[in-house]
């Protein structure tokens, strides 16, 4: 591989505010060869999560931040094409965190083998991925969703709001979706099925959620945090559960977090309000991915990703997340298989 | 009693900010009688709690608000004068939501027959009354203490703080009081036994924290909100459990609420928040009190109130709690038996 080019995004400093494309260094170093009990990927696809955002600060989080210098953290889908492993022959198709860039050398270590005929690689790193795991144990297990309420979801024509919200109407619940612009309202209602959308961009949101919720929210899932969070808690219906999932308004702020200023509605509700990490319910990703590949065979859970193509394009395209310009899970597409 | 006078307090206008006597009609009218089925109760100890701050609010709680017009909602103890009750008798001692006034009727319900032998009355408004049921039911079920862990309380000296941290201690926890002033961190460590004390008025309570919670907090009981919410956010363990019980600090704000800026520590700890009202226990008030009642008798759960003489003083007294100017549990009395 030593005349292969291997383009990389690296972590140049710690971003203040908006993350912008001088935060990172983008390099050309030579293709790395897989060493002893190692594989190279060739990555096809990347994953862009706004969690990558909290990566990029330092301090104690749930997982270290990104070294200063490092290649920039990233889920990834990619296809095996040297080994020295035996546990992967060369056109395996795997899925782990193999960072932005062409090429990754890897021990096999938290690679999980795809199958690229029963779904679509980005599907992988969508509803099949990380994004459908939070969604699928977030809804189920931390929110311990019932047959027949009300559930709230932010971001919800995001990676993993439009997960969140079909798994909920597989459950019998009524679901309202908080989503920008009337493009990804009218896909929420009319492609996903939820009951209603509020368009945060348009409407009054806590006077859309009284209309829309009479009977008050029983489990709002939020991926958003700052005034959306506000207003789901101004309207909680008693013993509501909150899932703590994200806080997209706020990765990108210069001043403090905005905490929710109606958290006493917790008290008034007996309500929680529960913070949750993917990575906890590891264990049991593959009974999620079976369950959900089901639903989707039988036309239950849709799915949608937006790809842009170029790694060049990587930092730019990440901002289309903060920025609310995604429907559905935002991937960039490296090179074809 | 028609020539006996009742002093009472009527809510007369809606509290902006800190609560003043002007808030309410100090007025004389003629005791009341007894009529069918009911009793005449003469006030003795008039229990005085942060909550009521929150009842002067016009809008939605777990409980309607005071009318304007009407006698200022408190809990009291008494003594029945007259009855027309079978199941009162005069001579009998009570506790309920009588009002901030000389005499209240009653239809008996509600009311719960109190044993001044037992223990003096004003313990029957604090350790035996709903502060100590909010602290029991609050640190056992919500907080769901475990033995050894390390459990924080603010407003530590106060009638819920107090218990909170004694029955931490009796469980076996390592336990933190955070109060404002020597003389109550005094009390915490020197008569409670707590393991320390956190000085608000005077230590960096981040800092403090760090250094008595090495390994994190597991359970923050909170009674304040605000600064101190987020500090104590900033040192969750890993599934540590917040209960949230008050936030004196916010009642008297003429600002929104301070939500907590460090919420998503949630998140990263797998951490919750929930809310609780202690109405939700009345079923179990009595297992709690004879559990704690023994405690007492054993010498493991002590108790102090705060007692201010004269029914004429309310106003200011109460403010006494917006201040943290009382340690223990701030009792009115009203009247000798």
């Amino acid at each position: 591989m030593s005349n292969t080019i291997n383009r990389q995004f690296k972590l140049a400093r710690r971003p203040v505010g908006m993350v912008k494309r001088s935060d990172f260094d983008f390099v050309e170093t030579p293709a790395p060869s897989a060493g002893d009990g190692e594989i190279l990927v060739k990555l096809l696809y990347i994953s862009l999560d706004p969690a990558m955002r909290g990566w990029m600060n330092e301090g104690k989080s749930y997982i270290p931040p990104v070294g200063i210098g490092e290649v920039m953290r990233a889920g990834a889908a990619g296809v095996v094409i040297a080994s020295n492993n035996p546990a992967f022959a060369v056109g395996d198709h795997v899925t782990g965190a193999l960072g932005v860039q062409d090429y990754a050398v890897s021990n096999g270590k938290g690679l999980i083998k795809v199958d690229p005929k029963l779904a679509p690689l980005p599907v992988y790193l969508g509803t099949l991925g990380m994004p459908g795991m939070t969604a699928y144990f977030g809804i189920l297990e931390v929110g311990q969703l019932k047959d027949g309420e009300a559930v709230v979801v932010s971001g919800a024509a995001g990676a993993v709001g439009q997960v969140v919200g079909q798994i909920a109407k597989i459950k019998g619940c009524t679901v309202i979706g908080i989503a920008g612009g009337a493009d990804k309202c009218r896909y929420i209602t009319d492609e996903l099925g939820f009951d209603a959308a509020i368009d945060y961009k348009s409407e009054d949101v806590k006077e859309a959620l009284k209309q829309h919720c009479p009977k008050g929210i029983d489990v709002y899932f939020d991926n958003v945090g700052g005034e959306i969070l506000d207003a789901a808690l101004s309207r909680l219906a008693m013993h509501a559960r909150i899932v703590i999932c994200g806080a997209i308004s706020q990765y990108n702020n210069t001043e403090a977090v905005k905490g929710p200023s109606n958290y006493l509605s917790l008290l008034v509700n007996r309500a929680s309000m529960k913070g949750m990490v993917v990575f906890d319910y590891a264990s049991r990703y593959a009974e999620a991915a079976n369950v959900m590949a089901s639903w989707m065979q039988q036309g239950k859970l849709k799915t949608r990703e937006d790809i842009v193509e170029g790694l060049e394009t990587f930092p730019e395209t990440l901002l289309k997340l903060f920025k609310g310009e995604n429907t559905g899970k935002l991937v960039l597409k490296v090179a074809d298989a």
